[in-house]
């Protein structure tokens, strides 16, 4: 199926394969107390569903990733975020397992999200789109599952925000998964990164060019903020260790300083490539919706701060991985989460990998991640 | 005497106090080649030189500090920024000690800097202002110290950009300090302290009423931007611990989540209240041209990868202090910057103290800073 896109500066279509719409007979009511009905969710799936439908795993992206984990990215005709991981013959391997993966709701490659027509106005929703939750996106991956007749799901696996909504399945579908394996996250977003969000939804919104959100309609994209909270953020995602081993204190393309405003050092060039790339393959306002949604994440106070509460009703295994250097989502909060789990006597195994790439270790090819997933799953 | 400024969205006069003119007879060269005369310097001086001029102690502010360390801001009306250490009867005794303070050359509190006027032009300098290095900036003082007539300083002290100035003198000028303290900083800027300050500039310079550097000349000020900046900055200035236990996961004057973007979290508020402030009281092109100063800043490099050559020529006694929770210039440097010291036999104690206010720890009232600091200089 083919989208309509701004991604950068101009509209342009892209193919995002299967989308299937949901909430069709009644709607899923939000966590703000909104319905919807009738919306899409975009989703790929890798390796085939066994007779019994025993083998489907659903994988959980972060905050900008997507669907396409093992194929090419329609947008940027790279490969998929995990491509090392699942595949043929690969950890998650889609010779036994059929992997599903879909765009959470208010993202921007399919899903119902805040660039999508409205019906009722024939125009994009931009801020008129309602605000949604982990517990929202897990609740639309669960009508998916609905949708495709699979009753149990082997295991959910994600990353960073991908890890939040494992978690929210322990949560909301306690008896549906029979392992899940939470990776670089937290039960709840931190002060810290909450901030940091906020630095990046505050440097959209100063953009004028986000025209108090309705871009779109306008014809615009609030190119110069969304490439700033990128570059913010991007920071966040790597050590300061793994920022001095990459590029140091070294000049690009020089040998003296410029004394001027241009690129001096190599760290500069490379966040104003990430921002500006950024750009060219994700939505300012879902930008904004999925930051609020992961600052909203909070699975102690829910529970009137006895976490292990929020776990009580769960009969999967637990496999939760941390890095050492990953410092948004610290192996502190990992550790946490697993005693959380052991005072409800759930079956949990914590393991924190010697890294050297930050949070973002993750989604760089590690051995040891690897075989630790494909080590846990293979003995399910 | 009286700067014009645009502070915020109108230009206002303010008093300054004392401004010296300097590089009267020749010019001063700066690292970048270029020669400047005739230039402003604003500074308040504490407490009286003794007759033989043995009592001077220069302190260096950081990048947003200024000379008002213990009056009244003549912006905020706010007290000193190190109020509580100097003045009568504190750590750093004005009764025993003349206490001297500069703006920074780059700065907008009456010193030289890009919103000065250019009488070449009868403009302000805008971006036409020269790019300054934090060994300009002590070139400077130097000059200052020189009019005051004062052949030897008692101490050198400053905290974060101050500290990088405090380690130029040894550098610079190594015969002239017999005492030199430097707080929460390092011998250079690390790739990840660059790559916060480049997110800075960015967000200043995506805010069109940047003007390409030109706002002051068409009446405008990159007000969003330079609050993005410094919402950013912020963040680093406290540690995730000290934002944690400061505000948490709290609510701001509401009992439950917005679901829109508004402010839900006390964090946020912070941020934006810290954003707005700034805006108030500092230029955006000297924010700009004093990260860069920052950015350049590395004894390192300069010497051949070997730090303890930077001091082959000191004479003075190090007393370097850092902060337990400071992740922005964390003891790490600090203990580095102890080490090459020794392998220059240099008089050096290294203490770290322990500390809840991150980066920010050196603005804050704390009893052991202030004997640390009192303890070494009135056994000089």
């Amino acid at each position: 199926m083919l989208i309509k896109s701004n991604f950068g500066p101009e509209f342009k279509e892209y193919e995002v394969g299967n989308i299937v719409k949901l909430a069709t007979k009644e709607p899923m009511i939000l966590s703000s107390g909104i319905e919807i009905s009738n919306f899409n969710l975009a989703y790929q799936a890798y390796g085939s569903l066994n007779s019994d439908k025993s083998n489907a795993i659903l994988i959980c992206h972060a905050l900008t990733g997507d669907q396409y984990l093992a194929n090419r990215h329609p947008v940027t005709g790279k490969k998929g975020w995990w491509d090392f991981m699942v595949g043929r013959g690969k950890a998650i391997d889609t010779d036994k397992y059929f992997v599903i993966c879909s765009n959470v709701i208010g993202g921007c490659l399919g899903s119902f999200g805040p660039k999508e027509q409205n019906p009722n106005t024939g125009k994009p929703y931009n801020l008129a789109f309602p605000a949604i939750t982990i517990a929202d996106m897990v609740k639309a991956q669960k009508l998916l599952i609905d949708h495709l007749e699979i009753k149990e799901l082997l295991a959910v696996i994600g990353g960073s925000m991908g890890g939040m909504q494992v978690l929210e399945w322990s949560v909301s579908y306690p008896r549906m998964v029979r392992a899940l394996i939470p990776i670089a996250t937290s039960y709840r977003h931190t002060t810290q990164n909450i901030a940091f969000n906020e630095v990046g939804r505050q440097a959209i919104m100063a953009d004028p060019d986000w025209c108090d959100g309705q871009y779109l309609i306008h014809g615009k994209c609030p190119a110069k903020g969304l490439a700033v909270a990128r570059m913010a953020a991007n920071i966040t995602y790597l050590s300061d260790d793994a920022l001095h081993k990459k590029f140091g204190r070294n000049l690009q393309d020089k040998k003296n300083l410029s004394y001027d405003f241009q690129v001096d050092f190599q760290v500069e060039s490379y966040l104003r490539y990430q921002g500006r790339s950024f750009v060219n393959r994700f939505d300012a306002n879902s930008y904004l919706y999925i930051t609020k949604a992961m600052d909203y994440f909070d699975l102690e106070t829910g529970n009137n701060g006895n976490l292990s509460l929020a776990f009580s009703d769960t009969k999967a295994k637990f496999c939760i991985i941390s890095f050492s250097d990953d410092w948004l989502f610290p192996p502190s909060e990992s550790r946490k989460l697993a005693q959380a789990l052991n005072i409800s006597a759930v079956d949990v195994s914590f393991m924190t990998i010697d890294s050297n790439a930050g949070h973002d270790s993750f989604l760089v090819d590690n051995k040891i991640l690897q075989e630790a997933i494909a080590g846990f799953i293979n003995r399910l």
